[in-house]
């Protein structure tokens, strides 16, 4: 069965937009991201123009602010803090890559984690460790959100995450390995953690023969086609994060997307496969949104 | 081969105590650490009092703050500020458990991460996870060390963690999983992670199943014997982290010190192992020596 990242996001959205509309109707303040982009790259201005569109089509406001390339690392950190300090303002991110003479750790330090929505911060990485509240990073949110939402049992379950990212990896297995303690609407806690994990990466030996034991494996190595057929168990679930640009003549832009699994021979072995694009990609912008709202729930109590 | 965590402490001991004499003979301010203790919990009281006892021995400052169990949260908030603005203060501790009226976790997080030599703080566990520098709690530091002292590579080693506490399970795992990024005196970066890493919990099924692929085992369960001969792979590391009470009438004390590991018939099958008591305890409190030093070293550079 394909886990339908593009159906699932797009559902959320639609709950999304009506608790933003509900907000509305109680007369309180609309939630609000504020996105800060320094300097042109294309890359970043699509993104970003991205975010600020998914905020506007379920009704949060979104803030564009544009800072050139020539900014100071003092001069941005005052940004932040006005940020951090400025009550209208429920959630924000810093779109990286930064300028060079930028730390990014500086910035993101700096970031009151209770606005973090991108989940990003040491504050918001260690309270999710320590199963306190936290805004959780945009791509685990969204694979742990769909597997509850496909109702995929996490509990007891061995988990196999390939790659060891601060973004991705690492948070994955932290959530999907502790006591469940955040709770999502409408699904049973079986889906959010209490897995026994293994987190393997360019270090490991024999990675084929530890796949072969997992109930569910979790691919975010950036290596296309890493996980074949023979490396999966018959009825296991597999989630491929991975996002790997792929020449092709075929296509009209010169090549096509593929993820770090060999879908073509790994699907008819799996009892659930996210396809790329389609499967996690298009959770991670609701990720953002969800976690806007979390911080302007949490922020208005 | 057992892993001597006495001896070995002993001796970061005598190394810390050269490194304070040379600190003072260059007229350089004295290391100072600050134990935050409140109320009359007789264990609290007895494990600040070797806290402090250990600083001295090494030629650390150490000061004893004794609060009332009727100081309020505010109060106890303000010592933390004060400690965290003093700069004649390296590090501080605040003894844990706390009073039920205050919250631990609002107090643990009011501490300065650069002073955090507890190493509890959300902070300095996000930043432990994204791989910057860092004060690592005590035990997880001490186990690394042992393995590190011993030259026990944990490259491409298959690790499998029992446990996932806050304080053990979770960082020890995040420690040996990731890159080696702390360099460690006298030894070779092979020893400091990049291990391939399986957490399992009260959750996971068929333990001993998973076990038997490790090729190093840390118990951090608190269930006496939970590890046995059958589970253990003929030339594993086993690391135990257990401290449980056994009644034992022929004990003075009634009762005596067991770990996890069902020593007398895993020992033979390991090629290295710790012993309870004598193995992991003894490092953990040079941990916070060691994060003293580090705090004191990172604030006068």
């Amino acid at each position: 069965m394909i886990l339908d990242g593009k159906q699932i996001a797009s559902e959320i959205r639609a709950e999304l937009r009506e608790q933003v509309c509900e907000t509305k109707a109680r007369g309180l303040r609309i939630p609000k991201l504020a996105v800060v982009i320094v300097g042109h790259n294309p890359a970043s201005e699509t993104y970003v123009a991205n975010k600020i569109k998914a905020c506007e089509e379920i009704g949060i406001e979104a803030e564009r602010i544009a800072l050139e390339d020539s900014v100071s690392e003092q001069q941005l950190l005052e940004v932040v803090h006005q940020l951090n300090n400025d009550p209208s303002v429920d959630g924000f991110i810093v779109q990286l890559p930064l300028p060079e003479h930028i730390a990014e750790t500086t910035i993101l330090s700096a970031i009151d984690y209770r606005k973090d929505v991108d989940g990003l911060t040491p504050e918001n990485v260690g309270r999710t460790v320590q199963g306190l509240p936290s805004l959780v990073s945009a791509t685990p949110r969204g694979i742990r959100e769909l597997l509850a939402r496909y109702n995929i049992v996490t509990e007891g379950k061995h988990v196999v995450v390939i790659g060891r990212s601060n973004i991705v990896g690492k948070p994955i297995a932290m959530l999907l390995m502790q006591r469940p303690y955040l709770s999502l609407p409408g699904m049973s806690a079986a889906s959010l953690g209490d897995a026994t994990v293994t987190i393997c990466h360019s270090k490991t030996r024999d990675l084929a023969a530890i796949c072969r034991t997992a109930d569910i494996i979790i691919v975010a190595a950036g290596s296309p086609k890493l996980l074949t057929a023979d490396m999966v168990k018959e009825g296991a679930v597999v989630i491929d994060v991975g996002i790997n640009r792929m020449d092709d003549p075929a296509s009209p832009r010169g090549y096509r997307l593929v993820g770090d699994v060999d879908y073509e021979h790994v699907a008819p072995k799996a009892a659930y496969i996210s396809p790329v694009p389609g499967g996690v990609g298009p959770m991670t912008i609701v990720s953002l949104l969800q976690n806007t709202l979390q911080a302007y729930n949490e922020h208005i109590r």
